[in-house]
């Protein structure tokens, strides 16, 4: 079954201790959309300006994304500059230009309305809601939010909490949001805001899923290089709401291999500047590195060794 | 089988923004003996003062743990007083008194020297040493560190890294044994130092494993209340040492698991000053939370819910 997912479509400039990269292909929808493009048919729905490279719109493209709600709009793509220190877990913002996303009304094409999956990747509640109140019933509405919507749409980001099926956030969002330092208590308390499932993003460290069945607690690929974590998170819900699209059955009996496919995901994603090592990637590739993660966690005896 | 224990006990004055207690049961040998001593029978070695209460020797004693390896020396108990910040991560050493420490030579009781799986926690690496000399080739040899040892006692803690199979680490420590921040990369070097099994330490964030089986990401048991992590790395690493001595079969086929119960054993540490929370549990309350911890790194579907 198909995924819609909306978010930011962005060009990011990055900065590392090592390198710098100017205008990569970026936003949560842009890195949402590829991941989930693994394992399901995605529908995208964003805005980029005239300035949007066309090279960008053959990547979409090359992994079958349909752009049937993608608006090209008069003004500059969406542009997000952004520097890390030598930990990657500390970076700072140097410029935020939203251009044409700062009128941007989503309008869903008819064909996208139906879609039973639906991720609400990073990006203002107003817009995400607005987006949901023109899906008819879908089966599953997996949101993810950020810091900043917390401090300017609380309001909003509440109101959205009612009608999401998962909330993924971070450890430290998750902490503002509650106002409670213990992560588990945390997502305790989100779960009184709506959600029925609460995914708790640790980066480097994993993830923990909380639900009806207990928790989850799913680690993040260990890797010996990451170059660029830049939308690892949104690499993350997209490749998890692809994976639960692909598999047969219920949420709940897939949702936790669901986030093992995600963390691999992500892991690609750190591996290279933007998307530029998860596009490389193929499914094979993804599935060997799921297998390896699953070992991981396993209790038996390991095959080698 | 039995389990030898050598390293610190101590009284420890412990301070968090909550609570103050002083004096209370303390050291590396102390948590990791009565870790242990949930699985297999223990035999400590270690030096107390005069002034060491009675009510700790029979805190030992109800454990079970063999007090033959147990000097009592004219003096003082080795003390150390810390105060945690609100963030429990953040510690800080107020005084560290070592009193009948500073003269210490473990001698070894003839009915120690056969014991086949050996702890050598937390402790100066010459004394780690003088132990393992005293040893008729162990079956299983663990050793814990920390970065105090790093600094003053490199030399002889890379000598004794040749003799361990197991070497348990925290994070820091094993970015600053390596020079490298990456720990994937650092357990590799780690490798090359001598033991075949690293165990990397991350807190609240569990542990890592690598050995020739590949990795094993162990998690932490998550906590709704965290008291007083003192201890919590101890009690990881005599959990871990008591359940393979209790286990049948190889180390390799059965150190997953033993993992699991030294982070459960580590849990119940946390959640009181001290010893105090650990002292309470019961083996039945170890095997349960062992059992919950695995099911939230299992992938099948969860039984309720």
């Amino acid at each position: 079954m198909s995924v819609l997912v909306v978010g930011s479509t962005a060009l990011d400039s990055i900065k590392t201790p090592k390198a710098q990269h100017p205008r990569l292909l970026g936003g949560s929808a842009s890195h949402a959309a590829v991941a989930a493009s693994f394992f399901a048919p995605v529908k995208m729905v964003g805005i980029v300006g005239r300035d949007f490279p066309k090279r960008y719109i053959r990547l979409y493209e090359r992994h079958g994304i349909d752009l049937a709600g993608l608006q090209v709009a008069d003004g500059q793509t969406f542009h997000w500059a952004g520097e890390y220190e030598v930990n990657l877990n500390n970076r700072r913002t140097l410029t935020t230009e939203l251009g044409v996303f700062e009128t941007f009304q989503p309008v869903l094409p008819e064909g996208y309305r139906a879609t039973p999956y639906v991720l609400l990747a990073n990006i203002a509640p107003a817009l995400q809601h607005h987006v949901l109140d023109q899906m008819r019933r879908p089966r599953l509405v997996v949101a993810d939010t950020m810091d900043l919507w917390l401090n300017i749409a609380l309001a909003d980001l509440l109101r959205l909490l009612r009608r999401v099926d998962v909330l993924v956030l971070n450890d430290h969002e998750a902490r503002q949001l509650t106002e409670v330092d213990n992560l588990v208590v945390a997502a305790r308390k989100i779960h009184r805001l709506g959600p029925r499932f609460v995914i708790v993003k640790k980066g480097e460290h994993g993830a923990m899923l909380s639900g009806p069945g207990g928790w989850f607690l799913c680690p993040a690929f260990p890797l010996a290089r990451v170059v660029d974590p830049t939308g690892a998170g949104d690499s993350f819900a997209g490749g998890l709401i692809g994976y639960l699209a692909s598999a047969r059955g219920g949420i709940e009996a897939n949702l936790r291999l669901a986030m093992l496919h995600g963390a691999v995901v992500a892991s690609f994603c750190c591996e290279g500047f933007g998307l530029t090592r998860t596009t490389k990637s193929t499914r094979s590739q993804v599935r060997e590195r799921v297998s390896a993660l699953r070992q991981m966690i396993s209790l038996g005896r390991p095959v080698q060794g």
